[in-house]
């Protein structure tokens, strides 16, 4: 099954997940080994301005769930 | 209760007060620990670029939820 | 009253400062201390990618606010 | 006269210098002093990062531009 | 052929890589010579910032090509 | 002749390469002398975070060149 079959959601919860998981598979497809990447998040989950960037590419993630669903509007 | 149930506000400053718990939010999954983003907050509420960068992440927020209000235009 | 009544603007050029109002409404209320950001003011008032950091944040608001008044098309 | 009177332009080029103005009037308002910023301007002028920068905010700039004048298509 | 025929996919998880296709573009015609980006591509894997800011430009690039294929919606 | 007659193009990569071209343009408006910018091009062109930040701006105007094409899907 593809890791991501679909950009709709339910909920907007939901799809702020789905965003997180958006940011992050691209780190992954960049840097597939499991134990380096466990290693660096210790280093930016400890440094405000890498935070700040990760939450920057959640947000961009955001926008593109939250308009596939129409803003969860219907 | 979800702590996102609607990307809906009444006005647009409760829009961008929205705008700034989805930008928290991305940074408290990253960094769950409340005693150490109490810390980092010290470190980048004194920092002009690291201040500015948490704007930005607010601006990219803010046009989520703005679109998904429709600008408040009706 | 709201410090963010309405995203509507009667000019391009109101537009401009609603945009700047809204990049620094979101340092404010991560520092809401006025001294501190004063001082802080000198710091990246001085520092070419401070500048270009908060112009960028300034552009991303202005494409709400912009869009938001439909680009003072009508 | 407003330095912005409007956003509609003739041509995509001079969309496109609309777009720099933009992006250098919000450095304008925060560092007003002429002799300041024609300073600053030499350091990134001369700083491959600072010019990559500083393109950044012209593209999210012309993306307004360009926006509100569909994309000079018609 | 073409490197880039289309932007329309069949899957969303086919457009994210077709995303990270256009992101790595970029970089390969600013530097066109392999063995460089090879080594480059340790540096950066192994850096979380830098990781970060790739992940951005994939949320950048999957926002176009998300809305290219109307969100896979149809 | 205009360096930007138009932001139409026949195919997606040619919008790409317009979309480098648009990124360029606004390096060369800041920094008009060409050794200039032939040397501060080996910097970026060896270091990878510098890489992913020019990868970040085409990406940025390649989403206008997309729209102002609607995405090839004519």
């Amino acid at each position: 099954m593809s890791w991501l079959p679909t950009l709709q959601t339910n909920t907007p919860e939901q799809g702020y997940e789905l965003a997180i998981k958006l940011s992050r598979m691209a780190v992954k497809k960049t840097q597939p080994d499991d134990e380096t990447r466990s290693s660096l998040r210790h280093d930016y989950a400890n440094n405000a301005d890498s935070l700040t960037m990760a939450s920057h590419v959640v947000a961009t993630n955001f926008q593109t769930v939250a308009q596939a669903n129409n803003y969860w509007r219907d």
